[in-house]
């Protein structure tokens, strides 16, 4: 099985990766989440890996607009912790560091902990493990990486200081995509599913909807208004609802089909074991 | 009147400070969000302009939360079509130009210019005109900038390519914040709100919230589920709401105190002239 991750080995993207399809995978490093769907759905790779929210962030729009556009679906979920460590070569000392590179992300969510050394310069770099492997090849002094402990582990650096952001409970929700008409691993449960739709312009329309959804004893755990670019009028909605019958979901689609202008289901799955809203 | 920006003169933060208040304000440039509430409330600034969202990016949820942990009110609300210039020094041309230099927001933004020219590295900065303004200075060849028109014509660069971002359609909306019991500027209308709420934990819930906005004729523009860090099981929203009437508004407000458990109003301001949800 190959899935495509974003960043390189020892990402977060590339423990996700373990943690949903095992060990023996083989992965294909992305440069950019752009990637992923054209390598879907040229059957370059099974699946793929992709982050679409964290607590502190919020959602990754843009990633939401590429599983539309490209008519991907969802597979499943995951919400890892993100522990972020501050990583360097042996013998370097906090005092030595002078630069720590990483990803806006990781860097967004340790901010608090480097406005006590605020001597260190922080820049910005396209992933966290490639720094950390840049580190280690180019026998880098002064530099440090934020990167996860697998990192760490694969590119032999020293953990100088673990658990570094801010945040200190800190998720990231990813999803693993498929193809439309593809099926990676069949789910055990189907109890969560991802649906946009698009409301007809007038007051209520939206309430209307939701109470279709509780009316069948279904929860809602996320949810997103979206501009539609083309036409500022109108609104459109990323949701997550969670159910224990699959039928009663079935059902509800039906109703929610009349009430709206326009319905996709991104993806049926499993919800993951994190429980939180968003 | 010194009013707080992220970035620096020319940064698009600058124009909407100027949109809002005028071209003879003071500005107060931060090299982060995270400054801007300190600022406020220790009065060195009457107020400032937040990015809260952008149409390809999504909400910056930690700025929703510095607003709230911060307790400060939102005067108003901008609503910037964002036009990137692709800029250096006179007499550069496209193919000179070996490194682009930018914020991230802005690099997203053009992504798919860039794809045409993969030989362009790009490269990660702290602020889209702060980029310009060191080109400048420094008289760095090979090097080019994206960033606003304005920030072209305060350091005399050329703009080798303009409207370069992917959606030509591309808006960022920002906030216009002052302190908690302060008040800039007295809004001629108030006819948006923008609230937090937690509802109960029980089906339907946020169903009957919105149900309440509907019966007093309100539009939702915006609505955003936010998890709750250390309530795993509530949850959190971040709307925004649009009335014609404030007595209603304000009707439809106790209305809704009698259905959540936590509501804190924003603040309350005349909508943007741009309309559309987000």
């Amino acid at each position: 099985m190959n899935i495509a991750i974003q960043g390189i080995l020892g990402s977060f993207h590339h423990i996700v990766a373990n943690q949903y399809f095992g060990d023996t995978i083989k992965l294909t490093e992305c440069l950019s989440f752009d990637e992923m769907p054209r390598l879907i759905n040229s059957n370059q790779v099974d699946g793929a890996v992709m982050a679409i929210e964290n607590t502190l962030a919020g959602s990754i729009l843009s990633n939401y607009a590429l599983i539309n556009e490209f008519d991907l679906k969802i597979q499943g979920e995951v919400h890892l912790p993100i522990q972020h460590n501050l990583m360097a070569l042996e013998g370097q000392l906090l005092s030595d560091i002078k630069e720590v590179w990483s990803h806006p992300m990781a860097i967004l969510q340790c901010r608090k902990f480097f406005r006590d050394y605020p001597e260190i310069r922080l820049v910005e770099a396209a992933d966290t493990a490639e720094v950390a492997k840049q580190i280690r090849e180019k026998q880098l002094m002064g530099i440090a990486a934020i990167a996860s402990k697998k990192a760490a582990e694969i590119f032999g650096l020293n953990i100088i200081e673990s658990k570094i952001q801010t945040r200190k409970q800190n998720y990231t929700r990813f999803f693993v995509l498929k193809k439309n008409n593809g099926n990676i691993v069949i789910p055990k449960v189907i109890n969560k599913a991802s649906l946009r739709f698009v409301t007809h312009h007038q007051t209520g329309s939206l309430s209307d909807v939701l109470r279709i959804f509780a009316n069948f004893n279904m929860n809602l755990s996320k949810i997103q208004s979206l501009p539609i670019i083309d036409d500022p009028w109108n609104y459109a909605f990323f949701v997550d609802v969670i159910f224990d019958n699959y039928q009663q979901f079935q059902n509800a689609i039906e109703k929610v089909k009349e009430n709206v202008s326009e319905l996709k289901i991104l993806g049926e799955y499993q919800q993951s074991k994190r429980k939180y809203a968003s």
